[in-house]
């Protein structure tokens, strides 16, 4: 079984001299515990080898003695050699994991279902940016501005409710920009909108059920679930959901600026309404802000949140205003919350970079993130008024959902048409999303305003790229049935 | 209860032009719209009163009427008042929150425990590394080169395992570094160990009881505790935890290179035995290399995973090699653990700065990170000498724990007296913990080798401040009973 040290000691010198690097890092030593734990890694040394003694391995290979002890000790320590008083050297005999059959009982799930790959030539899917427009100087500049005036305890354990120099200035451009009432002590930085739906649900601040509008995003639907927070689906219609109807829950999320993805904004009497309910239940209001940012006919409606600070949470993010790839997003909490998320957080968690918190900072500070929200808004605002007059020439029949805002539009499709227009899109070249993909499981056709419709993000090809996906996006359309 | 609107328009205007900046941001209309707002918020415009025509107040502020009837429009909308035809514009009934008593039922809780303040002058509490070392030029380079380097790609939906750029990076650091058996589909990038142990537990990859070491991060347990898993002492003596007492658990969580605190590595035939255990039991060993790249005296042993790619979780980050407010950490997972860990992260998260990914990616790559690891080590190594320098000194019977690595030393104590220690250091300027702190609750004596110390982290005071901390420590430190 064990074969004699000579020969394994010209086997262990041949193969070492395959990769014999003195110069290499760490110098002979450890390229000699390289060469070794291969060797036993791949199993050309079989468990139970003995080694040879350091002195014919160091003459072998022309090293020192002591190189060759410190290589096997170190190998000892991992585990890969054993050294016994009496019988030397030799390999470890349970080095090798058993490759060949699953472990029993364990559970061999695939990845999780992600969207599939687009081989698509446009895509028009909802959800994120232009990411040919993320602003790489400017975020350059006040990346190294901020990093240049950090003080040293930047680099320190993190405060869990982020810098707050963000804080500060979120504060101030929240108040500026959504009209929210806010200071920095009830602002919580996180990574953003996902990340605070799991902190107050997954973190236990909120209890379930929640009630959220009968159209919205799977993924959120998807984590509450996961986090044991059932849903209940509020019925939609013109004016947005219908909070009257809000039943036994105490906490509700909505897209009150701009309805996610059907496009209306809440109206005026329910706004009003829905902090009623929550003062009236000891309830509270999740205001999901995704693109409060991004409104072309009027000044956006402020934040629902000024309402009434105390009963409502206002989240927001960069991911559409900058990109997904600064993963900074922020809660701004009724003061009796601000602990429990803490706690929830984590004592010594930062979560979000510390950097990217100053850099966000000074972008605000600077003016830039305003400049750069401006220069976006008339990009996609440009984008909505292209996808419009193609419509109004190729598809006059297709009339487009909600307001002129964000960064998609849904357009409404004659009934039981979409998921045939879905798979026309894509014969055309173009992904996309129908309507069918955001309805809450358990909503009732009553329930929606808007049934059958094409979700178009219009934010995502490239400027090159936008005509010609419009192009192929009208060829998909059904024809009008009058 | 509603004034004439003449009487309010008086009162208006007068507030108005406290305020009134017609070249604010947003000109006229924006002023106003604050002003109008802030007079209802404030309570100067009470709830019922009805607001001057259009025409009235445009010619009292001396504005065009469009900008009365845009500014009350967007109050409107946003809640603050009410406009219902035929009786014009009204504050809305309910805009001020109760503000005097708290809601009933809510659960005021106060901040969570967080480490008091430090008004010592010596901070030598153990988990941070010397903020004012982070390689600011470096970081900074390898940022920007990153950042000019990003295909666009970039700033869209991210990798939930994280840039494929840094997992390679990380797949040939750790290989070279720590000998791990790794490669960049096994690894899934995360915030920090913290966020690993969420995604795991929280996550439901795994279940609990977890085996933990006697002595460890409270901060863990806790985050264990809170995900529902109940975590069962380990017992621990010169060789490291007791694995043979390893119990019905099929998971464990060990600091095999140093164990935090007490500083011994796990000894080679239990590293294996554990590996063992894991195979037999289809159990699974998480293995938290906080600072594997600190080793002094000798090459660290390298990481247990080695031994067993498929039943060893190694979990690092850059906390203590760079700064913890870089948020970025991995894991290198079991082939059949991938699916679900990126499940448990979401579909279209990524979590961790996408940049800040970039840049540890080019770090690695450009060599920087193994120059600034390698000057760290000096520069801890020579803060170890200096304290066992100053130990043998001044209180020779005081014995250092653990091996010659890390960023913190335990110091054993005489029995019963790491009380009064602490307290005493305290007294001297100094901050730290003792043992205590990290011993887990239903520990015995007996699952202890060392029962009183004090855990030295030598590395947060800055260079110029280290002598006089050292000082301080040991006016501190009980004198010998012998």
């Amino acid at each position: 079984m064990a074969d004699s040290w000579v020969n394994s000691a010209e086997r262990i010198g041949s193969d070492l001299h395959l990769e014999w690097e003195p110069s290499g890092p760490g110098g002979r030593r450890a390229a000699l515990t390289r060469a070794l734990r291969d060797a036993v890694r791949t199993g050309r040394l079989a468990p139970g080898t003995r080694l040879p003694p350091y002195r014919s391995l160091a003459a072998d290979l022309g090293v020192a003695r002591n190189t060759v002890a410190d290589a096997y000790a170190e190998l000892v320590a991992e585990g890969w050699l054993t050294a016994r008083q009496g019988s030397g050297t030799r390999v470890a005999e349970r080095t090798e994991p058993p490759r060949t059959a699953p472990p029993r009982n364990a559970v061999h799930r695939t990845h999780p279902p992600r969207r599939p790959a687009v081989r698509a030539r446009y895509d028009l899917r909802q959800g994120t940016p232009d990411a040919s427009a993320f602003p790489r100087a400017a975020w350059l500049a006040s990346y190294r501005r901020a990093l240049q005036q950090a003080p040293d305890e930047v680099f320190g354990p993190g405060d869990p409710a982020g810098r707050i120099e963000l804080r500060t200035a979120l504060a101030e451009y929240l108040a500026r920009a959504r009209g929210a009432r806010t200071d920095p002590g009830r602002i919580v930085v996180c990574s953003g909108f996902a990340h605070a739906l799991r902190l107050l649900f997954a973190g236990r601040v909120l209890r379930g059920p929640l009630a959220v509008e009968a159209y919205g995003l799977p993924f959120h639907r998807e984590l509450l679930t996961t986090a044991g927070v059932r849903t209940v689906p509020l019925p939609l219609d013109e004016h947005g959901a219908r909070v009257e109807e809000l039943g036994r829950e105490r906490a509700v999320l909505l897209t009150p600026a701009h309805q996610f993805p059907t496009g209306g904004p809440l109206h005026a009497e329910r706004r009003a309404a829905v902090v009623d309910w929550a003062r009236a239940r000891d309830g509270v209001v999740l205001e999901d802000d995704y693109d409060g940012e991004f409104r072309y006919d009027r000044k956006p409606v402020g934040a629902l949140q000024s309402l009434d600070p105390e009963r409502v949470i206002l989240i927001g993010s960069v991911s559409k205003s900058l990109s997904p790839a600064v993963r900074l997003g922020w809660m701004v909490l009724p003061q009796r919350y601000v602990g429990d998320v803490l706690a929830a957080k984590g004592e010594r968690e930062a979560w979000a970079s510390v950097l990217d918190q100053l850099a966000l900072a000074d972008l605000i500070d600077s003016g830039s993130y305003d400049r750069h929200v401006r220069r976006m808004r008339q990009r996609y605002r440009r984008r909505r008024d292209r996808l419009v007059a193609a419509l109004a020439e190729h598809a006059p029949h297709i009339e487009v959902s909600g307001v002129a805002a964000g960064l998609h539009a849904v357009l409404r499709l004659p009934p039981g048409s979409e998921r045939s227009a879905v798979k026309a899109a894509t014969w055309q070249g173009v992904a996309l999303d129908g309507l069918a993909e955001y309805r809450h499981p358990a909503a009732r056709d009553a329930d929606m305003a808007v049934h059958d419709g094409l979700v178009v993000g219009y934010a995502t090809p490239s400027e090159g790229a936008y005509g010609a996906a419009l192009e192929a996006l009208c060829g998909a359309l059904p024809p009008d049935p009058g």
